[in-house]
C-alpha cells in the first residue's frame, strides 16, 4: 500500500485511535494465534463514548447507521494495528459479521453494513476481501446500534 | 463419492445453481484462505428470488421452515462449488450456524435447522461433519426465514 | 498446569461431565481439524436439563444469568475434554460469543457473559485467553437463557 491506512482514513474524516477500546470484560481485545487473528466484537466508540445510540429504523435512519458501521469499523482497524503493530503482518480480512439494532419494519442492515465494507476496502484495498453476514437484532449491549465481529488472516509471527 | 453432489440433489429435488446468490453489497460470496473456506450468509433464495419469506411459527410451519434450510443449504453448496471449482479440494464443512425468524413462542429452531444439516449429510457424506447452532431471531433481511454462515476446511490450493 | 481442571472445578462446586451433551439434531458436539477446534453451542445443561430458563432482566437476575453462564461453560470444557481425550492439546480458546436471552431493557450481557470468561480462566489460566462477544437475543431453543459458541486452537494430533 502507498498510502498509508492512517493517511487513507484521515482523508476520509476519521483517526485511527491509537488506544482502542478496552475489553469491558474478562477476555482480550484480540487473539492471534497461528495465521489467524479473533478480534472481539466491536461498536462505534470514540473516546470512550458511544457516538450513536439506538436502533436504526427507529432513532437512527439507515445513513446514520452507516456512519456507525464505518466508525465500528475504524475501531476493529485499531484492533489490528494494535494486536499485530501495524498492517504489514495482515494478510486479509477473512469474516465480517455485523449485527445491527434494528426496528422491527427495518430490512436495510445490508446497506448500513456496506458503511463498514466500503471503509474496510478505502483502507486496506485487496486486503479487506471478506465474506459477510448482516444480521437484525432487537438490541445490542450499551445501547449500541451496531456491533462488528471480525476474523482476519495474518502472516504468522 | 461415487455418486455426484449434483446427482444426489438431483435425486432429492434440488438443482445446484451454476451462478450461486451474488453478494448483495461490498464484499465476497466467499473467501478461501490456507485450509479455511469462510461462506457469506446464505437465504433460501432460487433464481434471485426468496422463496419462503417470514417467520417460523407464524408465517411458516416447521416443515416449510426445513425446507427453507434445505435451499439455504444448497445455496451454500453452490458457493463452495464455485469457489474450489468443486468439491474434491473440500475436507469438511467445520461450523454452521443458523439464524431462524422465529415467533416469539417458537422453540424448534434445531427442527428446523436439521433440513439443512439432513442435506449436507446427504449430499456431502462424511465431508458433512459439523459443529452448529441454532438461534432464533426476530427478523433478517430481505424477509427471509433462514439465514445460514458456514465455514469449511479445504486442501490449500 | 499444576492443579487439574477437574480439582478447580471442584473447588468452584462444579463437576466435568464425562458425559457431555449430546448434539440435538444431525451434526456433531465437536469437530478438531488441523490446529481448531470447532465447538457447537452448549447450553445450562446438567444432566440433560436446563438448570436454568428464560430471560435475564425478565425471569432471572443478573446474578443467576452469571451462574448459567458458568454452567455453560463448565460443559464447553466437556467438549474439549471428550473432544481431545483431556485438556494437554488445547492451545488456548480463541473466541467466545455469548448469546443471552435478554428483557428488552436489559444491557448487562457483558456482566452474565463475564460468568463464563472466569470459569474459563479460573479452570485453564492462560489457555483461557480469549476474543469475545456478547450477544442480548430475545429468546433460545429449549428455553435456554445462555447459548455459548467456542472456538479453540489446538496442537494438531
Amino acid at each position: 500500500m502507498s498510502e498509508s491506512v492512517e493517511a487513507i482514513l484521515a482523508r476520509l474524516g476519521h483517526s485511527l485511535p491509537t488506544q482502542p477500546p478496552s475489553p469491558a470484560g474478562a477476555y482480550k481485545a484480540a487473539v492471534a494465534h497461528g495465521d489467524h487473528l479473533y478480534i472481539s466484537g466491536q461498536f462505534p466508540l470514540r473516546d470512550g463514548a458511544m457516538v450513536w445510540k439506538g436502533r436504526v429504523g427507529d432513532t437512527l435512519s439507515v445513513e446514520e447507521g452507516r456512519q456507525a458501521a464505518a466508525l465500528a469499523a475504524v475501531n476493529v482497524l485499531a484492533q489490528i494495528n494494535r494486536a499485530l503493530g501495524g498492517f504489514e503482518r495482515l494478510a486479509t480480512l477473512l469474516r465480517v459479521d455485523g449485527y445491527i439494532a434494528s426496528a422491527p419494519d427495518c430490512f436495510d442492515q445490508p446497506k448500513v453494513l456496506d458503511g463498514a465494507s466500503e471503509l474496510f476496502a478505502a483502507a486496506l484495498g485487496p486486503k479487506a476481501g471478506h465474506a459477510r453476514t448482516a444480521f437484525a437484532v432487537t438490541h445490542l449491549p450499551l445501547f449500541a446500534p451496531i456491533e462488528l465481529v471480525v476474523t482476519a488472516a495474518i502472516e504468522p509471527a
